[in-house]
């Protein structure tokens, strides 16, 4: 199966996508993990305190200015090997149909991960941080300070994800 | 100054832009809000407790399965009419020159904004949530399911947002 490891499963549906993109994304910089094949990375980035190293490109290292100052930030990486075409996907450890926006997967009409991680130190153009799930060489496109008085809201629900649960 | 809303404002560095994007956006919706000027816009979006209303394009409507199980998303939009080129401003509120990754300011390399909203309902391709602060209009580019097992960190601190306050 490995070689699916990007593509398309049985029971997912594609749509086709529009023929041309309405905005163009900078790369910023490189996010350098300890995984280099899609079955090593964390299944959550909760469940891995590995510290990752984030390489900014040398004309945005100025916007770096303040970051360390914050304990935890807000990264948005552009998930390049992913189909952009699913609507519906059978993620592996559920075996049920889903809507892509209800998924966190990478297969999304714009492949972008959202990832809360802790920042360790900024030396230069190089940040480390830990809570990351992705693969080495990912292309970073932000960095957000992390504000917990908007960002962090406990008593959520996603309603499916309860239902997957054994009933009792 | 309400022409400067959208530019370079003194004590703001810009760098060079690279000469072509890496990769392409596609807009899946838009956000509807009552807001058409900047400065109606609330400063933060859990000041907030305003309607919005997101209509989806009808190729993505069956990637909305299951999202109404969620009581939380997180929005992905594009700040369309942003500069993306400062690395060092001047919020207006607080006068000091910041880097780019250490504000929220919808101005930066890739001018997307990451909304955490409350989600009223679902009713074939339009979704009401509550939590935005963007203007009307505004292009969106992705909606994922809110963990708060992943994404709510309450213990963070952004240091040099507190170290505005006054001295006691």
């Amino acid at each position: 199966m490995n070689s699916k490891d990007f593509g398309i499963w049985e029971g997912e549906v594609t749509t086709e996508l529009p023929a041309q993109p309405d905005a163009g994304v900078y790369y910023i910089g490189r996010i350098h993990t300890p995984w280099t094949e899609r079955k090593q990375c964390p299944k959550n980035a909760r469940e891995s305190d590995a510290i990752c190293t984030i390489e900014i490109e040398e004309r945005w290292v100025p916007a770096l200015k303040d970051v360390a100052s914050c304990t935890h930030l807000v990264l948005l990486y552009w998930m390049d090997r992913s189909p952009r075409n699913i609507v519906l996907q059978v993620p592996s450890h559920y075996g049920v149909q889903r809507g892509t926006f209800a998924l966190r997967s990478p297969a999304r009409p714009n492949p972008i991960a959202m990832s809360v991680v802790k920042l360790h130190g900024v030396d230069g153009n190089k940040l480390t941080v830990s809570g990351l799930d992705c693969l080495d060489g990912t292309p970073l496109i932000d960095i957000k300070p992390y504000f917990a008085s908007t960002d962090s809201v406990p008593d959520t629900r996603v309603g499916w994800h309860e239902d997957r649960r054994p009933a009792e």
